[in-house]
């Protein structure tokens, strides 16, 4: 019984804010019984991840025990926390559940995928609770910018693990659950051995203000705007998406919802019950008849992706909808770090437009739906935990959420991806080193972040590409001259020939002194080619291209 | 004589923030006399110009009227005004004038070239005009953050123009000249024609803060710190770095300047007489024999950038000096947007190390070097002009910028890159649109940004290439197989078979049902077998693949 433990270990999440995926086991040394917390993507850049679709976590560890998972829970219905949940189920083949709201989602996901619905099962909120072998499993609400977010209380023989999910401390949500210290205090009375907490805004000095505040503003703003108003926000925000159109329908404006997800979320709000009193919507092909000044449109793209309502609706038209001077575009929302620059062109294209854009630097607009530092020391003061262990958070926020938590006196831990934590003690001890990553969704195939593949694609857009095809006879001699096939690459450089006539010439002149030797080995060759191509290239351009050699044998 | 025009005309910097080049002209329209203001490039990002060098303003419009340009005036030394001076200067062939630091800068520029030093002529500050053609132009000292920023007073026939320059108001800037209201006011007493603005923080409400408040607090922090202290800020920004250098001296702090600019940058101020009393500097040799606690390292890369001094010291080393727990690392900076990915990089790693990273969160340890609405509305109330044209801006900026203008009764014109705007009467009016637009220097050649080149390797990061192959004999059929070569793609697709097989064998199907016809037209043949490539591979991973089709014929 002793040599049983109780280990966490992140595999996502932790040293990143996106990408969650935690695991809980008990059991002795690699033989627990494993839960998984969360399956969550995050999203590619052109910087480091050209191409790619989707970043997933790398879960060969839990694909080699598959057999020792008891189950998937998933704490809410943000990208970040659900969007691996149908990438991965295959592999793992362990039942998900989680609340209604957040099940909603996942199941839409999983059909998407043409996975079974019953492979998502609803769990009610606290007391509900349920076994899943070692563990007793149960989820207590708490708020946070999607409804149902739910903390896991983690029952297991070494004592109770509180696992936050994401959340903030909020009284008055305008949708679901407000934050209720009472009921909390009362799960935690019994003594907590850890709490594994949502770190994101820990650099945040300040309390956090409630969902509510921002409805006065956003109804002064509506009020005042003379034309048609577009705003945006994260679709899955509902309370915010609810909140303007509250302010809409008072200021007697229909309202439009633009953009796929924002119509999932509200459909899967309604179909849950956690929207009960969303105002009446017109379709895009009404509103064409509605005079401007009596238009709200909620729309997607709140981070100025591409493809959304919002960047469309920038380029000219969406939906037949398109803004014009004197309309109003409200960031209901803030601009993730990253996103800036796709943001700043959306709001340019506006200003062309003459359209007035009111983004959150006035800070009215926009509440976050993370804990603030206080807000995470009040947490701390409810749950009274032996062991903190911070997540959901860069390297930087962990590292401070531990110097808040020993400064308190309680035992911190800074677990990155892949540390595997031992729980059972008084004081944390790492038992293990996992190796993590990540898994790109590129297409339709799933590639390592490691095999090369990016790392071809991130250097032809640094360096250009030269193909040179050469074919040898059968006495291993030449056959005509060598070519090249150039992309990305300038047409002319210094000496003001074509690129690819002087890249030519200088491989024809290398063939002519090449040694038999050299022509018979591939390998040789097509790397003495490609140095030739490289240093010319150097010269002429003042950059090396990549190359690829292509020799074609006639015998 | 009436006949006779005063136009202004941005090729850059009108639009966006960056990259600026502003012409002024005076004379029968087509025939105006040129001066130039500003050449400044702008910086490449993975997103839209991955693998380019430098960005700079396309001055073909410029190069067509070089007989008629007189002079080119720099305002300040900041690379968004000065770095494209050297790169135009064979195409433009113009003198070039500006004050004694601005003149150092722009030197060292124009020698890296190989172009002469005289080029460069050192102009001293305002009473001083001198005449180039109908104007007579002199530089009026205003606040910056970097010394000698020269605001433009361009006298013409039509009137007197003020081209602001970078500014704030600043009247205890720690180095350089104060902003002087009582000259300003002098200046332009006799009546003002037209403000050409600066609009950067035209958004910002509050009036900007002194170079000066920033010491204190800077003190307090190097006082406190038990480490080395590491802090970055612009290079150019003299002010802070003597800021930050005598808060070293005064904890008793040995000072070592890390990266070539700042380096440079001292060496200019100290050159020009701008810079008279700064610490005693150590070698990095001397340095790695004083104990931590009294050292200060000054470094370069506040932007993140990958191989400046900073991101060198995240990643371990930099000239074998390295950071370990209980430094500090200071940002004595703000974060230009778009570049946050890099600057987080750098500070999650700092916080690996164990090192505590300061940034301007707090708002105590920077402050902006552009005036702020209430400071840009200050200046207009001083020089009082007839018309206020907004630049150095993005759409947004100069758009809120001319509302102001025309709150206060100002005529104001919004005015974008390639606008030729008519100064001459009481109102502005657009004379003409010029075709502007960016050239990219790559590697050693500049190329245009609508070339293709760049956008063929944004095409391969997102896509990957494959590059097909394929002889055809003498007798017009192929010789053996076509094969596929390819870059940036996943091995194995939805088959499981090796991608480049499922290609070549798809490749070989289509080429055995191939027509006479299509064999022999290398266009037909071409596009054929790219479309192959395409649609197969969009079955097997999901994406269409950049292709590159080679036919050899062997006859």
């Amino acid at each position: 019984m002793s040599s049983e433990r109780l280990i966490y270990l992140p595999l996502g999440g932790a040293g990143e804010i996106g990408m969650n995926a935690y695991v809980y086991g008990y059991g002795k040394p690699d033989q627990e019984r494993l839960i998984v917390v969360d399956l969550g993507v995050t999203f590619p850049d052109m910087d480091g991840t050209p191409g790619v679709d989707l970043i997933l976590p790398d879960v060969t560890w839990l694909e080699e025990r598959r057999d020792r998972i008891e189950a998937i829970f998933v704490t809410h219905a943000h990208e970040d926390h659900v969007g691996a949940v149908a990438h991965t189920y295959k592999s793992l083949g362990a039942p998900i559940y989680a609340r209604a709201f957040t099940a909603n989602i996942a199941r839409r996901k999983m059909s998407e995928h043409g996975h079974p619905d019953d492979a998502v099962t609803v769990m009610g909120a606290w007391p509900e609770q349920r076994d899943f072998g070692p563990f007793k499993v149960g989820f207590l609400p708490i708020s946070h910018s999607i409804p149902e977010s739910g903390a896991l209380v983690i029952d297991s023989p070494s004592g109770r693990v509180i696992h936050s999910g994401d959340f903030k401390l909020d009284k008055t949500p305008v949708v679901g659950e407000a934050f209720d210290p009472d009921l909390w205090a009362e799960v935690c009375k019994g003594g907590v051995k850890a709490l594994v907490c949502d770190s994101t805004n820990v650099f945040s000095p300040v309390a956090g203000r409630s969902e509510i505040t921002v409805g006065p503003e956003i109804e002064k703003l509506v009020n005042s705007a003379p034309g048609m108003v577009v705003a945006t926000t994260f679709a899955s925000n509902v309370a915010r998406v609810k909140t303007l159109a509250d302010a809409a329908e008072r200021a007697g404006r229909s309202i439009v919802l633009l953009g796929r997800s924002m119509r999932r979320m509200i459909e899967a709000s309604i179909e849950t019950g956690v929207l009960k009193d969303f105002p009446a919507v017109v379709s895009t092909e009404d509103a064409k008849n509605i005079p401007r000044e009596n238009l709200m449109l909620l729309v997607t793209g709140s981070q100025g992706e591409r493809r959304a309502a919002s960047a469309q609706l920038a380029r000219g038209k969406y939906m037949g909808l398109s803004m014009k001077e004197g309309d109003m575009f409200l960031f209901s929302s803030k601009t993730i770090p990253g996103n800036e620059r796709g943001v700043i062109r959306i709001i340019n294209a506006f200003s062309e437009m003459g359209v007035d854009v009111v983004d959150d630097s006035s800070g009215l607009y926009h509440v976050s739906g993370h804990a603030n530092r206080p807000d995470l020391e009040a947490l701390h003061d409810i749950v009274k935990p032996q062991i903190l262990v911070p997540m959901h958070g860069e390297h930087r926020h962990l590292r401070e959420h531990v110097k808040i938590a020993k400064a308190k006196g309680m035992a911190g831990v800074l677990a990155v991806n892949g540390m595997m934590i031992d729980l059972s003690g008084n004081a944390p001890t790492v038992a293990e080193y996992i190796e993590t990553g990540r898994t790109y969704l590129d297409g339709s195939v799933q590639i390592g972040a490691l095999d090369g593949v990016v790392r071809d694609r991130i250097r032809m857009a640094l360096n250009g590409h030269v193909v040179v095809t050469l074919i040898i006879d059968d006495e291993d001699e030449p056959l005509g001259d060598p070519w090249c096939e150039l992309m990305g690459l300038p047409e002319t450089g210094s000496s003001n020939s074509a690129l690819v006539d002087v890249l030519e010439h200088d491989l024809g002149q290398f063939l002519g002194r090449a040694d038999a030797k050299t022509l018979r080995d591939d390998d040789k060759l097509g790397e003495a080619l490609r140095r030739v191509v490289r240093n010319s290239a150097q010269g002429e351009i003042g950059k090396k291209p990549e190359v690829t050699v292509v020799v074609s044998r006639l015998h």
